[in-house]
């Protein structure tokens, strides 16, 4: 069951390699199916060469394994926190891709210093605050989504589409796997530009609000004209 | 019709991934006719490895779609403005590259640190000022190819065949879309040099101006003796 | 003797360049067999695209050569002496890697400033003491292994998987020449990191201790969660 | 004739995109027969991927063109005053490569601070004064090679193959022209290493002088134990 779902987050698996954001095992995409009751998400700790279909672990929203001969992810229960609360998205990626946990690591959000930000990213992206003692001891991962929950408590998730766990890295998100995919991608370069804008002015000014403003409805909303108007195709499009 | 021209402005496409100078589909490069009244340019959001010659799409100088089922690339105003108003091109390419969009988001020039930035730009690449408000709000990328005209009010874009648009990134350009591309590629490769190098001096002099005229006029010219004299081939050569 | 280790070794050398460890000749990989008697290690000097199983060669626990027609690797000595005193270690990966050489070179250990140091590093990463000038002049390479061994007089090697040996680089083990390859690799990504970390933040705080140790019981020891039950195949997974 | 040094010039040519070094059309590499009187060197601004033997220059070591339907590199006449100069060098290569070339860009010597850098260049690796308008003016090039001579008045080009000429890049030598791409290949990494060792600690001590003769010394001179007593084969190792 769900078979176009697993062929779509095990493609998206398989692209983190090519889209340079994955060291080792540190990367995974998931997706939900259109009912919203079942997740596909990578099995833990396999390398993305050897990654077929097949193996993409199925759970419901609690994280309890319905399919699947391998272990899922073990940020799955993150993953499954996030759809519960996100209604809008349909995939989630979470990586260590290297600018990104930089600022996770720093603790600082991304500012957004710049249009290829503003197109995807509506404002700074956020981090959250450290997990305390007790929320890491118990139930780890599924305190990771909750203080992402809780970062976002003022913040649309169609409009800021990824942020940053304090000392740990980046989740992004989209309506599918592959759309989840592009916006990790489009995190990593911007925050690999943002350490460099910095280099050259520390006082380097923030994208004026009326840009940020243009560029995303220029590619979201009832008038955007970027793009085509039918998707040319499924998949990563890089 | 125009079919030379579009494979080249295809193939140019194609090797933006190639030269590394893209992420996702942030870049495009155009063409434009020996009559100088048809541009052909990137389909927007098509990826490039499904770019055919075919895709391209041909305009007028206003930006009238003239031949193609593809939506232009969103960037298309600009590219015709800066035909029009800068006679001496034929190619343009925009890229989002990492490097020259740090200069671009920190508003700074890229100042000339040496003789590979001499080679190809006659001093240092130019910054525009900031768009206003009302620039942005109608016909954003119309008047992105304004503030670059304004620039260059006393510049000769043959000799400086490359600018940074405030908060945005790179527009290069040349003979042609093979030429411009090649001074794209330089340019992110000068100013991630000019990084490097302020890193381990933030006095670095600029080249003195005996050496920069020497090597402009070493590969510009009628006494130019760098390369062959007659092109050994089309397309990129890298 | 000893094919199956030579295969894995030979292997393991070769994976140094794909996982961008090395330049040149600058890296190495040996394994120990389960006897621990017989060290297999790459011969000196040789290119990686040519290295084939029959080329590795056999050394006793002294660094004499029990088997092979071309010199063992220059670095053979520091390997057999972490053998001797390190009996948890099975193989150990030694790399120039671009950043974390970087740490060597400034005698700076390498921080735990977020989980996936944590995943791989219970703490700091120690850097040694320079050797003195007696130490350099005789047994060189036997010295180089005794200040790692003196540096670990109050670490244990099973949870600080690397080292940085002072002005020259690191060396990284595992319970076998893949599994030191893999620590390698992340000691490489954690060192780049950092390095980025800082300069956002040059108060970046260490990761919490009750973190850390959430992170390094989750992929280790009885309780451990992450990846599969069963290993899913020899090699890297990478 | 030369058809031999042709091809391994040739190769080392090719071999410089697959090391790395360089953009565009920015680097050559060229080797001088046992006679001392014949320099083989590539045309200039050829795509390095339609090189063939063939099309290699040979000049003498006025740099007058003996042989070849292409012009010679424009950077010739420094290649051939480094050749009657430098009587131990069989090849030279010249790049811009991104780390070595902002070091002389900011006119900085390339420190000592690790094995690595030892293994390669005895000591700091040099950089040039800045050339004067008149040398500019007249004879360019072979005023680069002047400049770099007189550099070389207290060095010997044996024990440092590497020379940083201020505001442009760098040139390598070594026994022949693979052996000088090697010196070129290590220049680079090592210029990387050293600027991010100075970001983690502005003050790192220079390697010590009795490590660095001790490297020197394993590679190089009669005791040398680095590597296998005869060449395993011709070309670049890496």
């Amino acid at each position: 069951m769900l078979k176009d779902l697993k062929d779509k987050v095990c493609q998206a698996n398989v692209d983190l390699v090519r889209c340079g954001l994955v060291t080792l095992t540190w990367g995974n995409v998931s997706g939900i199916n259109a009912d919203r009751d079942r997740v596909v998400i990578k099995p833990s700790g396999v390398p993305y060469e050897r990654l077929r279909s097949a193996d993409m672990v199925v759970v419901d929203l609690e994280g309890c394994v319905l399919e699947g001969d391998l272990r899922a992810s073990s940020d799955t229960p993150t993953h499954v926190l996030l759809y519960r609360h996100f209604q809008s998205i349909g995939g989630i990626t979470h990586t260590h891709s290297r600018h990104a946990t930089m600022f996770a690591q720093a603790r600082r959000e991304i500012p957004c210093l710049g249009t290829t930000h503003a197109d995807h990213f509506f404002g700074a992206v956020p981090v959250t605050r450290p997990l305390t003692a007790a929320e890491v001891e118990a139930d780890y991962e599924v305190h990771t989504g909750a203080v992402i929950v809780e970062r976002f408590a003022d913040l649309d998730p169609r409009a800021m589409p990824a942020v940053l766990v304090a000392s740990h890295g980046p989740f992004a998100w989209g309506k599918d796997a592959a759309d989840s995919l592009k916006n990790a991608v489009a995190l990593e370069a911007v925050a690999e530009m943002a350490i460099g804008t910095w280099l050259l002015n520390a006082q380097s000014p923030q994208l004026e609000a009326y840009v940020l403003d243009k560029h995303y409805r220029r590619k979201h909303g009832p008038n955007a004209y970027y793009g085509q108007k039918e998707s040319l195709g499924s998949g990563l499009d890089i």
